[in-house]
C-alpha cells in the first residue's frame, strides 16, 4: 500500500467498502450508503418543498441548487440494492425489492426521470413549474415507498 | 396544508427537518444529515481512490463523475454543525467544533477548496493529476478529522 493509500485510509474514507469487483464489501456498507443517499435527497427535496408551501421565501437560485443535488442523488442508490443487501443492519427495504426486480426497476426509472424533470423545472425559475414537478416527483417517491419500503426498520 | 404538501409528506420526505427559520428542526436531523453527506462523499472519493491504487481499472469518465459528486457533497455538511447539534444522536463530532469555530471554518474552507481542485483534476482525465489532487484532499480530510472527530460515537 503506497503513501497516498495510507493517507486516505487514515482520513477515514470508507475504503473498506470498495472491493476490486464490488463497490460494497459488506451488506451494511451498501445499506448505510443507500440510506445516506436517501437522507440527502429527502433533505434537499424538502428545502424546495418548504418554498413551494410558502414556509420559506422562494429563491430561484436556491431552488435550482437544491434540485441539482436531488437529481444527482436520484441516480445513486440503486447500485446499493444488490443481492444479499436485504439485511446486515437495520433497514426498511422490503424483500419484494429482490422478488420483483422488474417492478422495482420500473419505479426506479420513473423516479430518476421525474427527478430530471424536477431539475429542469427548477432551472426555469418559475414557482408554478417547480410546484408541479415536485408533486410528480413526490408521487414517484411515494409509489415506490408504498410497495418496497417498510414502516419500521428490521435487521 | 395543500394536496402537494400531503403527497410529499406521505412520500416520507423529511419535511419535519425544515422549519421556517432553520433547515433542521431537531439536532438529530442535522447530525443524521451531516453523517449522510460524509458517507456519500467518502464512498465516491473511495471509488476514485480504488482507481488510483489500481484496485479497479482507471476510467476517466467514471472518475470525473465521482469527483463531481465529491465536490457537490463537500459544500453541504457545514450548515448542519449549528449550535446545539453537538448531541441528539450518536455522533463523533468533538466539542472543539463549537469551541474553536474559526479553526473549524479554516479547515472546512481548505477541504472545499481541495475538493474543487480534485474535481478539476478529475476533469483532465490524467491519472497522475487525479492522484496528486486526491492525496491533497485526503490530507485535508485527515487534518480536520484529527482535530474535530472522535474515534468513537457518543450521544
Amino acid at each position: 500500500m503506497n503513501r497516498l493509500a495510507l493517507t486516505v485510509v487514515a482520513a477515514g474514507v470508507a475504503l473498506t467498502s470498495l472491493g476490486a469487483a464490488a463497490q460494497f464489501q459488506k451488506p451494511e456498507d451498501a445499506i448505510k450508503y443507500r440510506q445516506s443517499v436517501m437522507t440527502v435527497m429527502g433533505n434537499h427535496l424538502g428545502r424546495v418543498a418548504a418554498m413551494v408551501q410558502g414556509r420559506v421565501p422562494f429563491d430561484a437560485k436556491t431552488a435550482a441548487d437544491n434540485a441539482a443535488i436531488v437529481v444527482m442523488m436520484s441516480k445513486l442508490p440503486w447500485v446499493a440494492f444488490g443481492d444479499g443487501t436485504d439485511k446486515g443492519m437495520p433497514t426498511r427495504a422490503r424483500p419484494e425489492i429482490w422478488k420483483e426486480p422488474a417492478k422495482f426497476k420500473d419505479l426506479e426509472n420513473k423516479m430518476m426521470a421525474d427527478a430530471e424533470k424536477f431539475d429542469a423545472a427548477a432551472k426555469t425559475g418559475n414557482l408554478d413549474n417547480i410546484k408541479a414537478a415536485l408533486g410528480t416527483l413526490g408521487r414517484a417517491c411515494k409509489s415506490c415507498h408504498d410497495d418496497f419500503r417498510n414502516e419500521k426498520y428490521s435487521n
